[in-house]
């Protein structure tokens, strides 16, 4: 067996994103900050437990190159199916109708949230020097909210049925959607040189897919069950679910969007199917399995010894900091109008990034736009966004000074 | 991205295993036959839709071959995994209790099953001038029975709770493990060369192995849930049992044993703890996604153009031959003073092989020490043991002349 030292390796990735996820959990921190850091520590640069071919794999293949390379390609192909699994699950849990149902003020908020650090990771990428492809992935990593961390304080704190939590719940799946967006519209650009007829032919071509897909898919769906019963295929949901996600995925990178807006739009049009449940459960099972590989991987690519350089520091330092403000005073502004309360829960509440904002990195760095300081910046504005909130948000949200049971 | 080319062939392979079962399924085949069939029809030899990169992928290394071998390696890790989950849910399907239970005549069926097809295939071997690890291999490939063809005839005739049922499942759970055992030891003395100490040593290697992970596991298994919950890792069972799962496959695979025992005996320790309902159906999942991959890309290697060979044709014919004749002898002889019905139904029930021998198939190519011909004879043994046996075995089953109810 060729493959003993690569089963090694994934046994080895697998246990550390686990434990590193119970752990993480334990002390009230995300589970993807757990598993992004200790990907840094098992990774080439620290430990060096996986991510290199050890002498076994070297000598099967007589070359050391080649043995790095069919090693990273046997990572890279269950990471990438972990990240499109992960876009799947959001989408699955995305349903359309309570998005169109959170109304204005929650798109303003998404909105608000989207073009702001847009533009502060541009301009700011922009000044220290970056290449416009590199200013814009800075950009686009700052787009997209990680919503389960702000999700799950509110959940503890009994605090989901509060407008300040339907608006947030309401602007991050926006968010999401025009974080994709955005996303395609970037890589695409990179491959084809910046120009605004380019940026007007990618988003109508993002738009294009995203509408085609959307209302083919819920006028397919809406007779799913119904041919599922006629082919005798009830067993068969799960792989035709997972066939269109892998299939969609595919084909938005061929068209040239990114490949998870398709695995997206595959979970959004599942959503509406009448088994739906069915599907969560066993998707949220491939889920555990391998979108841990996707963060762990993507832990190992950050070098920590460029942090040791005042200068990337001080840059990482600095993006956190836009992060940050991007969304507090976008998405502050955007709010204006509701209760003092209301407006700093959801101005902190969207300043969490996480998955989407790696995924951007992720393939930033393998089109070679962003250089591995850029992408460990980015990896620690994700950490660090996701580590604030919730002590600030549980302050936020300690009980007002109302009469108990006041509260409907 | 560069996978897409990757996650494109991922998607064609994934939705060929699928539509090739269904339809396999929906012919009353077994599955694994048109996952086979799909992956020499989908591969290299004949359609090229996958297991050649493409010229995107080539032009991302600059290089065709280190792009073919970061291809192979992707599909490879996906193949390998689906390995282990599938012996892994063999394990969860074996009760030790019940093979216990079974008793000493289906032990002696499973016996006979596996000595007579074992020196049948090495005594060919030898025959026609393979060498002595090939002729091995091959005898490996013909020993453990595949028993769900036989199950799924049972079952639609409603003779699971017959003696022959009885005997033939219980012997084939023995079968599968003597069949691991086989495997370990071929795959151990071809790499430390044929001697009798040299057998010696691995079967005590794979005995001990077996013994110890079986009595330590069953003992850490029994406080399993308990230690669960007082670990509050309610959720994780899941997750830690496919940790043990990837662990000791590799723990077998760096003691030179078959990787495959460790997943195969993780299995047969979890298949005691008390949620093994719920990992069964998470593993089920698992199952459904990765196992097809492991078929379609052993059928990607089989050159169909080598069955054009009359003598490779021949070979083919001779082996498969002697795979039906091997079990029809071996466990007819070890069902005899049973009544002639029974005796029959147990011979043909134990004759189709499938899963295991694809693996024995698959070590013995890795470790170069059988040609893609031999590859192909058996992966052909495979596909005729399994389509022979349901025909017969119908007519076999066919409702004898005694008055209805008469049974019990």
């Amino acid at each position: 067996m060729v493959a003993v030292e690569i089963l090694l390796q994934v046994f080895i990735i697998f246990v550390a994103a686990k434990v590193a996820g119970e752990v993480a959990m334990r002390l009230g921190v995300p589970v993807v900050v757990g598993e992004l850091l200790v990907g840094v520590a098992i990774g080439p640069y620290a430990l060096g437990w996986a991510g290199t071919p050890g002498a076994g794999l070297v000598a099967v293949f007589h070359d050391e190159r080649l043995a790095t390379e069919v090693l990273h390609g046997a990572l890279d192909v269950l990471a990438q199916l972990g990240v499109v699994i992960l876009l799947f699950v959001v989408g699955l849990e995305t349903h359309l109708h309570d998005v169109l149902r959170v109304g204005g003020r929650a798109a303003a908020v998404a909105l608000g949230g989207v073009l702001l650090p847009l533009a502060l990771g541009y301009g700011f990428g922009l000044a220290v020097g970056e290449t416009w492809a590199s200013a814009l992935f800075l950009g686009a990593a700052l787009v997209a909210t990680s919503v389960g961390i702000t999700a799950r304080v509110l959940g503890e704190m009994g605090q989901l049925r509060t407008t300040a939590a339907r608006i947030v719940l309401g602007a991050a799946v926006i968010d999401d959607v025009l974080g994709i967006l955005v996303l395609s519209i970037v890589a695409g650009l990179v491959q084809g040189g910046l120009s605004l007829l380019g940026v007007a032919i990618l988003a109508a071509e993002a738009a294009g897919f995203t509408a085609f897909v959307a209302l083919v898919g819920r006028h397919v769906i809406r007779q799913y069950d119904v041919h599922l019963e006629r082919l005798r295929l009830p067993d068969a949901s799960f792989a035709v679910a997972l066939a269109v996600c892998l299939g969609l995925a595919a084909l938005a990178g061929l068209v040239g969007l990114a490949g998870i807006i398709g695995a997206f739009l595959a979970g959004v049009i599942f959503a509406e199917a009448r088994d739906h449940e069915s599907l969560e459960r066993q998707a949220h099972t491939l889920y555990d399995v391998l979108v841990p590989f996707f963060f762990v991987v993507s832990g190992m690519r950050v070098d920590p010894a460029l942090l040791a350089q005042p200068q990337i520091a001080i840059f990482a330092g600095v993006v956190a900091l836009l992060a940050v403000v991007g969304k507090v005073v976008g998405c502050g502004l955007a709010s204006l109008g509701l209760d003092g309360r209301t407006i700093a829960v959801v101005a902190v509440g969207m300043v969490p990034r996480g998955e989407v904002g790696l995924v951007v990195a992720g393939i930033g760095r393998s089109a070679g736009a962003i250089s591995d300081a850029v992408f460990a910046v980015i990896a620690i504005m994700s950490i660090v966004t996701a580590l604030i909130v919730p002590p600030v948000l549980s302050r936020l949200l300690r009980p007002p000074k109302e009469p108990p049971g006041a509260s409907g």
